[in-house]
């Protein structure tokens, strides 16, 4: 198991780490990857790599989803962030062949943070076919 | 690693592919078989297979929760099915048992296209327990 | 694999099985664990255990993300459950060093009932890295 460290700079914001994934399991053979996340107002998702646009349409239908300010009972005020996070998923799992991640021409993994800006882990994990 | 071609017929569109996913383990041991969707506006998800209703009250759902018409940014136009992919998800990951996938009564594997009619396809690894 | 069994006490509601899970795979290696849920109107999701309003302000934004009396077809009248089950997701996987899961300082493992109360049960599979 390998650790990527993840420094985020806004309150919401999807940061791309599909190259750090994909050197970690260069030297690996043919399996999957699965890269968690240890934290629960962040969670992991793959989507489109090519247009930026995306990633922003994203954060905004899901700020629509679950706004700040529904009548939470959670006093630290981010059950929004909670809340997005179990929607996204706290892991993605990717095939590997012979090192090299399997995804799509327009696919990048993306660390979705939802209550930063924060230092964040990611535990990225190979497990063998 | 195996691969699935799936043909979708509409904009939104599950389409069931336990069947296929099953023939391919059926010779693998113990372990557990990830169906990963190599797209990005296309998703997989598990749900029932018994009343076709079901499928067709989760795509309404869906529609509902992320219309096409929100004001998003990205030009192509399709970013509520970039949305809905994130929210079911890139991959299932179901237990095996002796080439059995251990599917519950009324489990099935579904590809969720949510802008089709696209040629798509499924990668399937089997990573032994 | 082994199985687990929950009892659900109410319509909605978290139950959490952190420990049944950590207890299963302690005398597992390194890998990840699968913890999968053969059910259609029940999913898993990792969050908060610290504090009981996290679980709380879920099944609320749950709510009104898919309310019950949205106007679905399928007759048993349970589709919002079908609908919560494919937001949260059938599976979580999560990575294992020397027998212990490596979830963070405040993340919990939460059998996601939409549908109860039921006798539940629940599909734990290691795989090794």
């Amino acid at each position: 198991m390998w650790t990527l460290e993840v420094q985020t700079r806004q309150r919401v914001s999807f940061v791309d780490i599909t190259r750090d994934v994909a050197r970690l399991v260069a030297d690996a053979g043919d399996g999957a990857v699965v890269v968690f996340v240890p934290h629960t107002t962040a969670g992991v998702t793959i989507n489109e790599d090519a247009d930026p646009s995306v990633r922003a349409d994203l954060e905004m239908a899901l700020e629509r989803l679950v706004p700040r300010d529904l009548p939470f009972a959670h006093a630290e005020g981010n059950s929004d962030a909670h809340t997005k996070a179990s929607l996204m998923g706290s892991s993605v799992t990717v095939p590997v062949v012979a090192g090299t991640p399997q995804l799509g021409t327009w696919q990048g993994i993306y660390f979705a943070e939802f209550d930063g800006p924060r230092r964040r882990r990611v535990l990225v994990t190979f497990l063998p076919a």
